[in-house]
C-alpha cells in the first residue's frame, strides 16, 4: 500500500528544529583562534544564503521556486506500508517505509544537492568541489551542477572508488569530473599516501582534499553532503511529507528510524516529528542507527572535533571518534564518518533521539529479506534501517503489541552490487573496534571550553 | 509534472488485442508437421491457463488477485510530462512518458513474470527456466519466481553476460542459477561453441538452451519475456494505465512510441491505444523503434520462422531477419531479437502500426540528454524510443504544430553503465549490417504455406 501526495501538496518550506530547541547549542569554533566563528570565516566556502540558513532559528525557511521544480522531478516520494515484509515477519506491527531512490541519484542527497547549487549558481559561483563516501553525494551533486551549469569535481574515498566503479562512470556521465582520495592533487592527498600509500582513504581525507581545492580560486565553492544545518534542514521535506502521509494512512509512527552517517539521512526523516514532539505534539522514539564499525553515538565522546582529517574546517561541537579514525573498509560507505552533526549530537544529549549500532551481516540479512519480499533492492546505508526496523517488529511480536514503525529507506542498491556479491558469497564479515584502538583515536576530540559551556 | 493513479484504479484486466483485430491471424506452426499447433503441442513448456491466454478472442482476462496485490509493490507507475526536455528542445510538442523502471527488476518486465510464474505455481510447477538478454527479464523472473517459491534457472547472452556483471549478481540476490549462453550445459550450447568458440550468443541461442533443460523435467517448464501473445496481454496493464492517465492530464497523444525487441514493450503502451482506433476511436501513429542493427520490422521479411535459433520452437507467422541472424554486440542487449511477435507484425501488415530503425549513438545521445534533464538514466532500450521522441518534437517544431507524444521509458540503465563508460569516452559506433548478410540469413524464413494464406 503506497501513499502519495500531489505536487502541490509538497512542503513550500524547510523545516529547522533550531527554533524548537530550547537549550541552545554550542556554536563552531575557529580551528586556530578556537572563537566562534563568524560568516566571514565560512564564505570562502559557502554561499552566503547558506550561512545564514546554518544559523538561522527560523522554523521555516522558504524553498525557492526553482529548487522546488526540479524536486517535482522525483517528488513527492511514496511512504509505503511494507505489508509483504509484515507478513513475513509475522508481526503485529505496522512497518512503514519513506522511499528516496527514486531520484536523480537514487538515493536522498539530491534534496541538498539541488539547494546548495542553486545558491551557488544565485551567488555567480561557478564550481563546486566536494566529497562522496558511497557515492550518492557526488552523484548528486553531479546532476545538480548540470541543472545549473556549475562545473563539479569530486574526490571519491578510495574503498568505495573500487567497489563502485559504475558510480564514478554515472557522475561522468552527468558531467563531473571524479579522482580516487587520497589523491596526488592535493597536499593532504599526498600527505596521507605517504604515509600509507594502500590507504582506503576516509570521508575525512576526502573533505580535506576538496576543501583545499576549494579555497584556492573565489568562483569555487565547496559542498558538504552531510553534518551542517544546512544540509539537514533541506533533508527535512522528507519527514514533512512523510506527516502528511502518515494523516492520508491515518495512522501516526511510534518509532522513527533512519541510518545516521553524518546525520543528513536521519534528521530528514526524524526531525519534522522529533519537532512535533518538541512542541508538545506526540512522543515518538526517534532511533540513530550506525554501524558499529563507526560507532560515534555509542561509543564515541561529545566534544569539539574537526569535520575533515587535515583539521581545515571549523571545530563543530559534536559526538566524535577523532578525526582521524579510520573505520575499516565496510560497505555502507555513507556511514564512514567520524563525527555526527551538531544538531543530532545536541538532541542525543537532550535524551530526545536514541542510537543503536548494528553489525553489517545483520544489515545485509535485513536487506535481502526486504528485497525479496518488498522488490527493493536497498543502498546498504539503508539496510541498517531496515534492519532496526525488523528488531522492532519482532520486540512488537514478543511483547504482542500493536507497534508503528517507520524507516527512511534512502536509497536503492543499484551501484553496491559488488557488496551484495561479497554477501551472497559469504565473504563479508563482521567488523569489531577494539577499544583501545577507540580510546586512541578519541583524544584527538577536544574538550568544551570553560568561556563557551 | 507526475500523473498518479491510486491502487484501486489500477486495471483490473489485461487488454487483449486480438478481439479487436478483424483480419484473422495465421496460427502458429508444428516445427515439423507444419500444422497448426495444439495446446497439448504447448503443454510440456507452458501453464495450461497461459495457452489459453495464447489464444483467446476474449477482449479481458481478468488479473488474478494475487499478481494485482504483487503489481501493486511498484504499480501504478507515473506518466510524467517532460517539461525540462520540451524547453530543452524548444518545441511546442507535450512529451510524455511511462516510466516502468520503478518495479523490482527496473523494467516492465516484472509485469509479466508475476503472471507467469502465478500461473505456472497454479499448475504445480517447481521450476522455470528461461533466456534473457540485456538481463532485465531474467531479473524479472528471478524476483517473481521468489514470490512464488518457485526455483530459477537463466541462461543469459554472453554479450550481456560479460557487459553487466551486476545483472548476473542481482538475480542471484533473488534466488536465481545463471549461465553465459551458449553454455557448455546443453547440446545447443556446445554446438554453437563448437562452431564459434567466442560467440557472444543471441537471444535465439539462449531460447534453444532454455527450452532444451525445460523440457527434460515434467515439473519444469519454460517462460519467454516477449514475443508470445499471453505475453504482450499480460504488458497491456502499461498502456491503459496510460489512457487513464490521459485524463488526468485532459490530453491525448498523436504519436505513441516504444522500443520494440520481441514485441511486449511494444504493445504494453500501444496496443490499448491502438485497440481504441481499431474500436473507432481517436487515430494515434503508433511507432516502433528497433535498432539498426537488427532491423527484421523495417529490412526483415514476412513469412513463418523459429523462434529460437536450434529450431525448437513452433514456426511464428513474423517478420524475421531468419532464426540463425546474428546481430552485432550492440548495447540494447534486449533489442537482439531477429523476430517480431506475430500481433505486431501482423498489425505492421495492416498498416495499423509503423516502424523506424535508429542507430546506437542517436540513441544513446538522446539518452544522455534525457538522463540530464529528466533526471532519469535510461536503459538502452529506453534510449530508442527517447530519440524517436526527440524526432517527433524537433519535427513539430519545424512544422510549428502541437504534437502530442507519449513513449515507454521501459527501464533504468542502472545495470548498464558500462555502456554509457564506453559511450562517453567514444568507445561505441554505430553498426550497418550488408545487404549481403541479410539476404542469406533471410533465406531462413519460410513462406506462408498456400492452404493456411
Amino acid at each position: 500500500m503506497k501513499y502519495f501526495l500531489t505536487e502541490d501538496q509538497t512542503p513550500r518550506h524547510y523545516y529547522n528544529i533550531s527554533a524548537d530547541i530550547t537549550e541552545p547549542l554550542l556554536p563552531p569554533l575557529h580551528p586556530k583562534t578556537k572563537k566562534p566563528v563568524g560568516p566571514e570565516d565560512l564564505a570562502p566556502l559557502f554561499p552566503m544564503e547558506l550561512i545564514k540558513q546554518e544559523v538561522s532559528k527560523d522554523r521555516y525557511v522558504e524553498i525557492p521556486d526553482e529548487v522546488r521544480s526540479l524536486y517535482n522531478l522525483y517528488r513527492p516520494s511514496p511512504l509505503v506500508r511494507a505489508t509483504r515484509l509484515e507478513k513475513q515477519l509475522k508481526t503485529p506491527a505496522r512497518i512503514y517505509f519513506k522511499y528516496e531512490g527514486g531520484s536523480p541519484s537514487g538515493s536522498h542527497k539530491t534534496n541538498t544537492a539541488l539547494a546548495q547549487a542553486y545558491y551557488n549558481k544565485q551567488e555567480g559561483i561557478k564550481k563546486i568541489v566536494t566529497e562522496t563516501g558511497a557515492g550518492q553525494w557526488g552523484t548528486a551533486l553531479s546532476f545538480a551542477c548540470a541543472q545549473f551549469d556549475l562545473e563539479c569535481e569530486v574526490f571519491m574515498v578510495r574503498g568505495s572508488y573500487d567497489q563502485k566503479p559504475y558510480r564514478k562512470v554515472i557522475m561522468e556521465t552527468y558531467g563531473a569530473t571524479v579522482h580516487a582520495s587520497p589523491s596526488t592533487i592535493t597536499a593532504t592527498g599526498r600527505a596521507q599516501l605517504e604515509k600509507e600509500p594502500s590507504s582506503l582513504g576516509s570521508l575525512g581525507i576526502a573533505i580535506s582534499e576538496a576543501v583545499e581545492v576549494a579555497i584556492q580560486d573565489s568562483k569555487t565553492h565547496y559542498a558538504l553532503g552531510s553534518v551542517l544545518n544546512h544540509v539537514l534542514l533541506h533533508q527535512t521535506i522528507i519527514g514533512q511529507e512523510t506527516l502528511k502521509q502518515f494523516e492520508l494512512a491515518n495512522d501516526y509512527p511510534d518509532v522513527v528510524i533512519a541510518p545516521l552517517g553524518g546525520g543528513s539521512n536521519f534528521a530528514g526523516l526524524a526531525f519534522p516529528f522529533v519537532g512535533e514532539m518538541l512542541r508538545g505534539g506526540k512522543a515518538v522514539r526517534a532511533i540513530a542507527v550506525e554501524p558499529a564499525s563507526c560507532p560515534k553515538l555509542t561509543r564515541g565522546v561529545f566534544g569539539y572535533d574537526f569535520g575533515d582529517s587535515a583539521g581545515f574546517t571549523p571545530l563543530l561541537p559534536m559526538y566524535s571518534l577523532g578525526h582521524d579514525f579510520m573505520p575499516p573498509g565496510l560497505h555502507a560507505g555513507g556511514l564512514r564518518y567520524h563525527g555526527a552533526s551538531a544538531l543530532c549530537s545536541h538532541l542525543l544529549n537532550m535524551k530526545k533521539i536514541e542510537a543503536v549500532a548494528l553489525q553489517q551481516l545483520e544489515c545485509f540479512e535485513a536487506g535481502l529479506l526486504f528485497a525479496k519480499t518488498e522488490g527493493i533492492l536497498p543502498a546498504p546505508e539503508a539496510t541498517h534501517a531496515i534492519a532496526q526496523a525488523i528488531r522492532e517488529a519482532n520486540q512488537a511480536k514478543e511483547n504482542g503489541e500493536e507497534r508503528v514503525i517507520v524507516f527512511n529507506l534512502c536509497g536503492h542498491g543499484h551501484f553496491d552490487m559488488s557488496a551484495y556479491e561479497d554477501y551472497c558469497k559469504g565473504q563479508l564479515k563482521n567488523h569489531s573496534i577494539e577499544q583501545a584502538v577507540l580510546e586512541k583515536s578519541i583524544r584527538s576530540v577536544q574538550l568544551v571550553p570553560e568561556e563557551i559551556s
